[in-house]
């Protein structure tokens, strides 16, 4: 032993191999794991206004201390820290919460220490039984020991700790073994020694309206009455009362800029338009024309405008596409060739999207030498109509423009104008899909369009809502789009067109369609493609915007209903029931005492039934118990008992039930 | 437009807008989610030395150009990178290899970029089917700059990229688009705005035994023969050749050290033993004599080395027991009393570690004030038995010491002693057990030793293999030890002995017993627990050495197997096959051309059958092809076909099969 002892004590003279745990080497706290985060803190986790964050860490010691998490939080550029105590969940885990009262970015962290007054209490307890008084006495003076070093932690506690210190020396202990000694412990933990967790992870919240959303998207061009012509800003306004009868709270246009003459889009997606064709309006630009200008056809400035108070008077918004490809007649082609990828015919490659071909237009070069100033141009672009009233934009392909610049534009436009929402179309591979949404994209059209069987949507919302993306991936679902005419509904059958619809609109919060075309359940293809026939896309249509029938009728209903319902305002909440029948799917949504279910029969044709099977923990019900199940479209009330209820749905009627978990 | 662009031409002089993407701006590609990594880079992922380390990561870009993905990675302490090409797996993963050609740290990185000839070359075969050869002409310009730039970059290869521009001008477009240009491309890649992940990981390549081991425990005490008195090193040095005969290569003594006589535990665990009764060997610390020590009832330090080298010239290695407690009659209670958290009544509380009581050894305090000369002495008792030749310690219950003291003192060993490898004993809560894994221990012990259903064998060999355990946490089985007598074999049934040593020993490739309580079948326990009765850990026992039994020979068997095999080498190609019967489990292992498939009957009573589903892609067959599946324990040979065979297992036979798979 001496030789070592020796040894060491030299050693001890030069401390160079313990430095560098110099200052945390008594830290015996380990935190790790700590949710939510996004690419390990590179990105914000999102989240609305008034909402709820739940955080959670693994926090535990070596040996059997008890141990303190403590959640450490604040607005981000706040001074102070908000410090909130953390559950235990069991197997080290830990949980606590805090609020997002405003919209902006917040800031949280962990901090956790051995919590030496608690584990004495509990083994205290124990011993308490065995009636060792010699041995009960030692646990009392070490008790008093944590009391007075805590009256030099918490000097105005000063008082009341000397009275727990009074009341220790009870001979039947009865005061050391009690709640109120361990409440005064949790009033003042000992903090000695505390581990803070290396990083701060940031959450973003977004006002309301990016986590719940009713989209209604047409062309203004197609506004006019039948028998009209091109339609305008005028036309579109006399279609908002019937919008707002829907339910709809955000009215989405494609472009409205002027439309080249180059290369110029005909009927059915057809090359060289005749004269007197309107053009594709993702073709920007003509003459001196871009896209800070209207296509005269359509109205002023003014007049778009005066739509966009319109609209907000009736409690909707607008949104404007933000496609940023150019015609070969857009004034940037004059002005800024740099920033094209001239061929050495001197002509620019058009723009693709496999398999789609686009000889209207010109894609920007993302390597060119003078990016700093396209990326400025681009910007201005969004500022403009911001500065005209314009609050929420629906990105045209995003995927095919770089990364890096939406992660600079999108945050240079949140700076100054937090309230400005993004939709990002990229119906791409899912990496990029997820990387957009990391960029700042607060809400992501998805794969919905095409997820039609119960496994393939069972599946699809487990990966939205239960794994990573749940915290920075906002689905919109939409169940057709311009650009989508589903195969699923080209049958143009009612049921089917209302399934489609009410799993949109109940399994998201965000969701949107492409009217008049679906709630008119136009279904006519292009042959063997998910194209429309006919498509407003290369032409003016006109509809019968007088048309009222049953599918309009449920679109109006549910809109109400979401919007009366607080659990339809996310979609993270989605919890599926399990459902004996592979034609069925059931899903329970609940927000504090709003607890809704949803069931539908996924065969458009033919009755069916089943056996579903409640989560009863998340409805606060045990298995002898009942419950009403509500069913808010008919106003029909069951009495329901236990976890296992039997439903039918007949898809002639209606192929789902739209159900609200009430008392007794 | 002009008043967009003026403004954009003012905002160009200041350029603090951009500044934070001013290098990077047309850097398109994207690099996310590389593996391995532990905690975000935190910890080396753990590999041995001649291992392959697979490296795969997310790259994308936007629109759809291609891109290559480059593996960098070195030696650490490397001054050059060296860079391999990563291969596409879909999706926009992509995978690279490198190998450890040694032990040590290793690093490694990915670098992205587009790759502009690879996407002109795939775009170009496809439009040479078009025939617009005024088109094609276009193309071929665009090749030829693209040539004329890796001139530019590859000087050596101006000769060949001539050649290329020369022979891209053939008419018929043949060259253009040619496996020929695409392999110069390939060879010569036009690197362009590099994407660089912004970090970089580690792994660490351990010696071999640190991922193939067979261990054999045993008290050294109880090696006398009987009738003989108290074992010494001398008795241990006899029974080397039967540890040799049954192939293990880890000899594993539990501690050697002077026991203390205050509190010294008795026969079967009981309090104030006899005098004459031997005490724990946990409870070290005596007089003079502490971990640095001998017991002298052993023998002396030069009969310890003896044995440890004559184990070692039998191509086996000593394994010592680094258990850090003291008995209270250890010379660091007088010595250091600074180190013990002492009680009012000047005592120190008993360790514990719930529910078991150890009153006769006393817990070091990981938050006293000279803990940094507590931690030097510590691992002096490390590099003192290191010196005396020890290389692989087994620590006793480390997660009742602080995770920090563990990182300090593992991580200082290795600096010193590359080839040290700790066994980590801490049976207690799953994130305790990773955490001490990441903090650098080689191998731990498992829950292998209560998983016995098939449906838990199969979770918990996914959750170590297919999680992100299997890149920092190397199991080590046991089906027993010499505090745990499970209740599996407390029946004393062989096929049950045999069943569980099997898969101990080809589920994982390290793994121990602990004998000769394992090999002969001992199973008395104390009424209703899990502890021997009349265990070695309190008394000394005497053994009949000179016993043979079929479960000797099916480990002899088996280490020879597991030698002669590659494939159970490594834990991680842990694959499991589908086999119709819960009583049935079945996996494979591959490794290069060595293909083993373990079969076993987990009813240990019944005779059991089923078929068994064989992954044909992990064999390199397909469905209509036959192999020859070559039963090592009988040397039958069966021919099966395709992925589906039966098999059929009798416990009092063989309750598993041994199979390697050959060709026909």
């Amino acid at each position: 032993m001496k030789s070592s002892s020796a040894n060491m004590a030299k050693k001890k003279s030069s401390s160079s191999i313990v430095k560098p745990f110099d200052n945390i080497g008594r830290n015996r706290v380990i935190i790790e794991n700590v949710t939510p985060q996004v690419e390990k803190g590179l990105y914000p986790a999102k989240r609305v206004e008034y909402e709820w964050v739940i955080v959670e860490a693994d926090v535990f010691t070596d040996g059997h201390d008890h141990v303190k998490a403590v959640l450490l939080h604040r607005k981000k550029g706040a001074r102070k820290w908000n410090e909130t105590n953390m559950q235990s969940l069991g197997n080290d885990r830990f949980q606590g919460f805090f609020h997002c009262e405003n919209t902006g970015y917040y800031e949280f962290s962990i901090k956790g220490f051995i919590d030496h007054p608690n584990t004495w209490i509990h083994a205290f307890r124990k011993r308490k039984a065995e009636q060792d008084h010699k041995e009960l006495a030692v646990q009392v003076a070490i008790a008093k020991d944590y009391l007075n070093q805590l009256i030099s932690d918490y000097p105005k506690a000063k008082k009341e700790l000397l009275q727990a210190i009074k009341e220790i020396d009870d001979p039947t202990y009865e005061y050391a073994a009690s709640i109120i000694l361990e409440d005064l412990f949790n009033k003042y933990p000992l903090e000695r020694f505390p581990t803070f967790f290396d990083k701060t992870f940031e959450v973003v919240a977004h006002r309301k309206r990016a986590g719940f959303s009713a989209w209604y998207s047409f062309f203004p061009r197609s506004a006019a009455k039948p028998g009209s012509n091109h339609g305008t800003f005028k036309d579109c306004e006399e279609l908002l009362p019937r919008i707002k009868e829907m339910g709809f709270d955000v009215v989405y246009f494609p472009p409205i800029h002027p439309i080249g003459e180059a290369f110029k889009k005909g009927k059915n997606n057809t090359l060289n338009a005749g004269a007197s064709e309107p053009g594709c309006p993702y073709a920007t630009g003509l003459g001196k024309g871009g896209h800070k200008d209207i296509l005269p056809e359509l109205g002023t400035l003014k007049e778009f405008k005066d739509f966009i108070k319109k609209t907000a008077a009736m409690g909707m918004e607008v949104a404007m596409d933000f496609a940023i490809q150019c015609s070969p007649d857009h004034p940037y082609v004059k002005e800024y060739p740099q920033w094209f990828k001239w061929r050495p015919d001197g002509t620019v490659q058009y723009a693709e999207n496999p398999p789609k071909k686009y000889q209207d237009v010109l894609p920007l070069d993302y390597e060119n030498e003078d990016w700093q100033n396209m990326w400025l141009e681009l910007k201005s672009i969004l500022d403009y109509w911001i500065s005209q009233g314009i609050k929420i934009f629906r990105v045209d392909n995003p995927h095919t423009k770089s990364f890096i610049f939406w992660q600079w534009c999108l945050s240079e436009i949140e700076k100054e104008h937090p309230d400005v929402l993004f939709l990002s179309e990229a119906f791409t591979r899912p990496r990029i899909m997820e990387n957009l949404a990391k960029k700042g994209f607060h809400q992501s059209y998805t794969y919905y369009t095409w997820r039609n069987s119960k496994s393939e949507l069972m599946q699809y919302m487990d990966e939205l809502t239960k794994g990573p993306m749940r915290e920075y991936f906002r689905p919109n679902f939409w169940p057709n789009t311009h650009d989508i005419n589903p195969y699923i509904t080209q049958s143009g059958h009612e049921p089917q067109f209302i399934l489609r619809y009410f799993m949109a609109a109940t399994l998201s919060s965000n969701y949107g369609i492409f009217g008049p075309s679906y709630e008119l359940m136009v279904h006519a293809a292009l042959p063997g493609k998910e194209e429309y026939l006919d498509s407003e896309k290369y032409e003016v249509r006109h509809w019968d915007w007088e048309h009222r029938n049953k599918l309009m009728h449920v679109i109006s209903l549910i809109n109400k209903l979401r919007n009366e319902n607080q659990a339809m305002h996310f979609t993270n909440n989605y919890q599926v029931c399990d459902i004996a029948n592979d034609q069925m799917m059931a899903w329970l949504k609940v927000y504090g005492d709003n607890k809704i279910l949803c069931v539908v029969n996924l065969d458009a044709y033919n009755k069916q039934s089943g056996n579903i099977t409640i989560p009863l923990i998340s409805i606060g019900k045990n298995e002898h118990e009942s419950y009403v199940v509500h069913d808010l479209i008919t106003d029909d009330r069951y009495i329901w008992t236990g976890s296992t209820n039997f439903v039918e749905l007949d898809p002639y009627r209606l192929p789902f039930h739209f159900f609200r978990i009430e008392g007794v």
